[in-house]
């Protein structure tokens, strides 16, 4: 892996060191390049013109759910465009049929994404049961009690984005097969940073972002297996999903279609298209690699600084993800992040969308620093000393 | 208006003729300039880094919502930045309180995104009242009669989509006001087009999408009058929009934060605050005067063509918007859009995503020819000339 010639695809590097990965990426000239070519050579609509631009957008709009199909070893008539993972979630949430007495179980690990819709539908009397981690980190054994024939789901992180710790999908997709409960799972840290199958994981729904894997902003994708397309409702309903509309009903269209009601983001979808050929090219067990080199480097080095405390750091560095929170002293965490910004050091700090998880760990918050492909061991190293200046300073 | 400096910034147009606005607007440079300095200098989340990056994001998202609510005359604390329209009006009909008997006034003119979401509440025993246009054009007078007391909403486009017509909006907005019931206006064909002010019309929900008015694709907005906002459940929740959140309940952030959940299109939105600094510098009086004179050309045109039939040609010109819809003797409307486009004229042809109106017109669909800034009275004349040669040569 070329991290220097894949630095030269971000110009932004030069300015500043980018370890806020978690939240959203950067984009690479590539992608920018392509979604340019569409507003400038072939901008339209998609599905409905018969003229030349609208066929071609068509084209490159539908050629990108093969290659994200390809992606996640699922099938391309599985693969639903969103605007974020959030979307994606609701879609599951607000679309499944629920009963009472249905029963969810989703985890305190979770970004609020993944948790709220679920504990939005407590209302429609749907039971939500919350297993929490330990020390960091989901096991599968406490999924066994809880997951019974009355869960219709369970929802569950594939790595933590507070803490970077993964979850064992596979043995928890093997105790909701038993079970008969659907799986949904969150890979908005997993996609972007390692291989991923959805058959050898055992989902039934996946939810990630585009814009946390080098594709534009407002992209996301669903995937949901093809047998459930038809028991899941559109979350929208609206133009380019129907069959037949008259006064008094109206029939939607068969298949993934039914969830992308209106213009689509076109332009954001050919990007991410662009995006998974550059991961692609660059290689995702390369990638994988490389991050955990590099989470190793920053893991060790913040736990040799006096002062500072990492979280969830016994957790296995080959099941980690490069994701390291941790705080300095009794500072602010978002005061230590000023201080790193000071030093063109972007990193994230407060609860990250997880404020069940802050609660047990017992604090407001943490400073989050995410890596992805781009970044180097100087970068650490440069981030590393800034910590330590912090630590020692105060 | 000076056309050929507009031209300029579309060097698409150095390629094709685009008359098909009302699906999707072309992107002018300017535009594009400031995605790409989005992407290539401040590339970050928005609302939760204390980073300079996300700083800089956040503040240039926040003038944005500042700019779109001064284009509509709303305060920026109306504004909701969705995906598209489509998903604005999902908003609206999923998140209103509905109850037994209450009742919606909608019409058979509308785009299925305007009019799906309210046939859908009819599972919620919510009963659904549809005017009907008269020669396309609706009437405020045909409200009287179906509007009272039990009627929570009217929702109705402000022009068509299809036919080009525009409906008489404020007096619809006092038969609604009289009556109690809140009224929600399509604009997604007005607001590009006109100079709009959501209290003069005196809505309280105005529906648009970013995308038709020359800003990127995954833009849209919804306006929302500062009274409803609490009265309104997000269509999706998850990060960003929380106050609080326990194993056991969570509790969302007031005003228009709680319905932007998750990573928004923080890219699309700036380009959209460029795309509306760009229709004002132009001007909105301008465009509005510029493209009926296009209009009336195209209109008078087609009109005077052997065998063309353009639908709803008796509203007044000066009360139309830039859509034509017509069919060629009884041609395929796919087929003349097709000979169109090896003319290098891109038309939209099909039902326009108004089954139920086309119905009413008897037809399976029509050629829509829709018209914008950048098009030329040179082009009205060489698609007159194509059009002439289909109804000549059939």
């Amino acid at each position: 892996m070329d991290v220097r010639r894949i630095r030269a695809n971000f110009p932004i590097l030069n300015e500043v060191t980018y370890t806020d990965n978690a939240s959203t990426s950067l984009t690479p000239e590539p992608v920018l390049k392509v979604v340019l070519s569409y507003y400038r050579e072939f901008n339209a609509n998609v599905g409905r013109g018969v003229h030349r631009l609208s066929q071609v957008a068509s084209q490159k709009y539908e050629e990108v759910r093969k290659k994200v199909a390809a992606f996640i070893g699922a099938k391309e008539t599985e693969i639903i465009f969103t605007k974020n993972a959030t979307e994606a979630i609701n879609i599951v949430a607000s679309g499944l049929r629920w009963g009472r007495g249905d029963r969810i179980v989703t985890t305190s690990l979770e970004h609020h994404s993944n948790f709220l819709p679920w504990m939005r539908l407590r209302r429609a009397s749907v039971r939500v049961e919350v297993v929490r981690p330990r020390n960091g980190v989901l096991r599968a054994e406490d999924f066994e009690s809880v997951v019974d024939e009355r869960t219709k789901l369970v929802a569950i992180t594939h790595a933590s984005n507070a803490l970077g710790t993964p979850s064992p999908v596979e043995e928890i997709a093997r105790i909701c097969e038993e079970e008969g409960a659907l799986l949904l799972v969150d890979g908005s840290q997993s996609v972007p940073h390692m291989p991923i199958d959805v058959r050898r994981l055992g989902c039934d729904f996946l939810a990630f972002s585009g814009h946390k894997m080098l594709g534009p902003k407002g992209t996301g994708v669903l995937f949901m297996r093809e047998e459930l397309l038809d028991e899941v409702e559109p979350l929208l309903v609206g133009g380019g999903i129907v069959k037949e509309v008259s006064l008094n009903d109206f029939r939607l269209v068969k298949g993934c279609a039914k969830f992308e009601a209106g213009t689509p983001n076109v332009a954001g979808v050919i990007g991410l298209g662009s995006a998974v050929s550059y991961l692609r090219a660059v290689g995702m067990e390369e990638i994988r690699r490389y991050e955990v080199r590099l989470t190793e480097k920053m893991l060790d080095g913040l736990s040799s600084i006096e002062g500072v405390g990492v979280y969830a750091s016994d957790a296995p560095l080959e099941r980690r993800i490069g994701v390291v929170s941790f705080n300095v002293k009794n500072l602010n965490p978002h005061g230590v992040a000023l201080i790193l910004s000071e030093a063109n050091i972007m990193v994230r700090s407060g609860h990250h969308c997880c404020m069940p998880l802050m609660k047990e760990l017992g604090v407001n918050g943490t400073v989050r620093a995410s890596l992805y492909l781009y970044n180097t061991e100087e970068e650490v190293e440069s981030f590393l000393k800034v910590v330590e200046g912090i630590a020692g300073s105060f």
